[in-house]
């Protein structure tokens, strides 16, 4: 099983992460627009399992990403399945048709740099604010974890937001 | 909204009708194994609606497939919605957190032939034999379905099989 393990934490000084990013050797992939819709089940209540599915379209490029329920550890950690698709607007048709239903959207302006086996990202995003993301996507927790609240620390991350974007935007607890 | 209009119909010779194609001018776009994996709905029977769900696999290709109910016609005529994606492996993984459950698959080997605004598929099914398909995706379904009455009539074609291969492959009557 692949997990997305990640850390989240609100940007106070931009400059000064950047300038310990690229210290470190960080690289910039680039600036892009990202527009998540998110969807209900047909059948269960994703706020009650945990779970989450989205559409991200981003340049001229889609995906489809379905979250599983977070597990209890001090970073976000989640089963993730993600995949690209070739069409944006006939995926959302296909989806509304088979009875997911959009419940929610993030738009944010992200920021991708690329370090080791990390992805940070510098989100601006609409109606929550500036944060950065750090995140390995991996099959070893432990380890994902460990290298995650080690590149925390030496960027000097301390005040974690244990919220979703969509939680954020959409005011809820979880 | 984009119809799928096709006609299908058992091959009895297919040197004939392989002539009669190159005859017209159909141009062969090769040949490959298509593996396609159907799937029943969380929350309601595809059976009784009408509708299907399907990921194909084509060699190294794979897409979506979602198709409508029938409407009443001469041909078979459905709305159709599909797109390639990235990674079938991920895709079945994802459709199945869903609750999507796999219920049947149909293997062929397909040869596909584009003649104008036609595709063609010679189609050598697992558990169903050899079959001609002649399709056209339009939204003008009157157009759609004069078309493809007309080459089917110009290559000899009279005995239609209205099932889908699903359907034949797993007995089913409609």
């Amino acid at each position: 099983m692949i997990y997305e393990i990640e850390i989240k934490s609100p940007v106070k000084n931009e400059n000064v992460l950047r300038l310990k990013l690229l210290e470190y050797g960080a690289v910039s992939e680039g600036v892009a627009e990202e527009i998540d819709i998110y969807f209900s089940h047909p059948s269960r209540d994703f706020t009650v399992s945990g779970e989450s599915f989205r559409l991200r379209s981003s340049g001229q490029k889609a995906c489809f990403t379905y979250k599983g329920p977070r597990e209890t550890s001090k970073t976000k950690m989640r089963e993730e399945i993600e995949f690209n698709i070739e069409n944006h607007d006939k995926a959302l048709l296909m989806i509304e048709k088979l009875s997911f239903m959009p419940v929610g959207i993030v738009k944010k302006k992200r920021e991708k740099f690329r370090l080791d086996q990390y992805t940070i990202s510098m989100d601006e995003v609409e109606n929550a604010g500036r944060f950065v993301e750090i995140e390995v996507t991996s099959e070893d927790k432990i380890g994902g974890e460990k290298d995650v609240l080690d590149l925390a620390l030496k960027l000097g991350l301390s005040d974690f937001e244990n919220r979703s974007y969509f939680s954020i935007v959409n005011s809820i607890d979880n």
